[in-house]
């Protein structure tokens, strides 16, 4: 079979006018309908950009900001989006303005293809994977992401009707992790199906839980943390399906822990054991 | 000497116009100047209002929603409040809408004097207290005070030019917490003449410190735990106050989690002989 033709390089086009089209386009991406149907999603940042490239995703439009196309990294951003075949927009600081609605936006800017996880990955884990039970707020759950990706979780699975991991605030909040780790997007029946198979343990936080989370041994078996809702915790079914339940002992009043916080409380004590301790011993 | 006359009860006034100049006036809470000027702060909701009156904070106006003031738990907090001599306001929803800027504004809400802690209180401390250097983000000093009141700290030190913990979105994030622990502003000179005068241990997180922050042992003396700005760090003169220089290990690139998250992670250490392990031993 012939090697397959190296793909035709990416355009590069001008674009001034806040009302141009295109611009009207990019903006639908704001809403989660017009994200599901396109299968994408609006990056920001220079960095976050080179987190999707680097990551081996696929960035379909490049959008620079004009007056920052001579910097030196842009060009170079530039000139491998435009060998990969990525059509790149050169635009105005005021379409950009409008395409983002920020005063100060960032200059460099991209939609990129979503990409979901599989159950599959979760079965195969060796590691921990966070599950998140109908978690409401954007800034909550890319939080979470960045968290997860820092304590060298393996995955998020987001369970029920969540938040939009795709929406533009919560993809701002991972800082870039969103390109990390897989996300794998199940309703509740589905994850106690899922659950049913897992080879490891599921930890469910719960205020009624009895156990210090400090108790089990998450060095032995794969792990699935569950976290309930922000409101609500998690559902009968969802405790129901949990090997412990566990709680932070805390000095208030109960329940007081913001999601993202006592996520990563838990979270670092589930992933301890391989995170590598430095330095030397004062005590 | 005779014993001083009870205050003169509050008055209540109904309001229907969003132009209303009262409510005008309680719009301006929204700039920081104003705060200052008038040393109050906006509250919004049931639930941080009764904080406020409970924790004995100085309640100037009570605001609540005209289409709710038939609840039971409204006209509870009405009397309350009238009987301590605070003026209520009862506003239609369109002026509420209007003053919150929201479309789904608490039906109560109030507007509180500031009250900020002394160096006195971090000197007598036995305990620990969290220090934010140039801390930017409303939403994580907010998530840092209720974290330190979940957790059983005994204030917050906000050192040099910081975001302000009373703005709305700080307050709010604090789900009450604004109202349980103490909070001393002070300037990076204070800072350190206080932090030479402290008798206990600073710990500070750095990216170049060689030490996991598991590794002081935070139970045998008081501790402040410092926690540098979101993107610089801490300036060159904190990181020369500190006792110890902790690292979180990280999975990932360095320096990728959230300040508020690595706050969190941190304080549970330093806190956790303090904490009630609950439960039994599963392992």
């Amino acid at each position: 079979m012939m090697e397959k033709a190296s793909k035709a390089p990416g355009r590069v086009k001008e674009i001034d006018s806040p009302s141009n089209p295109i611009i009207k386009e990019l903006k639908g991406l704001e809403k989660k309908r017009v994200r599901t149907e396109t299968n994408s999603f609006f990056v920001e940042g220079h960095k976050l950009v080179l987190d999707a490239l680097d990551g081996g995703w696929t960035v379909r439009t490049l959008i620079v900001a004009k007056n920052a196309a001579g910097e030196n990294r842009v060009i170079e951003l530039i000139s491998r989006c435009v060998a990969q075949g990525v059509d790149v927009l050169l635009v105005s600081n005021k379409a950009l303005t409008s395409l983002t609605r920020r005063d100060n936006p960032q200059m460099v800017c991209a939609v990129v293809s979503q990409k979901l996880g599989s159950k599959a990955d979760v079965l195969d884990t060796t590691g921990t994977w966070v599950a998140l039970d109908r978690v409401r707020d954007p800034g909550n759950l890319g939080t979470i992401i960045r968290t997860a990706d820092a304590l060298g979780a393996s995955g998020i699975i987001l369970v029920g009707d969540t938040t939009d991991p795709y929406a533009t605030e919560t993809v701002r909040a991972t800082m870039g992790s969103i390109f990390a780790n897989p996300i794998v997007a199940i309703d509740e029946p589905a994850f106690l199906d899922l659950a049913s198979q897992f080879n490891g343990r599921i930890v469910g936080t719960h205020l009624e839980g009895s156990v210090d989370f400090r108790v089990p041994d998450y060095s032995t078996h794969p792990t699935i943390l569950l976290m309930g809702n922000e409101q609500a915790g998690l559902t009968d079914d969802l405790v129901g399906a949990c090997d412990h339940l566990v709680r932070i002992p805390q000095a208030g009043t109960a329940d007081s822990l913001n999601l993202a916080v006592a996520t990563a409380i838990c979270l670092f004590k589930a992933r301890e054991h391989g995170l590598a301790a430095v330095g030397e011993d004062l005590s």
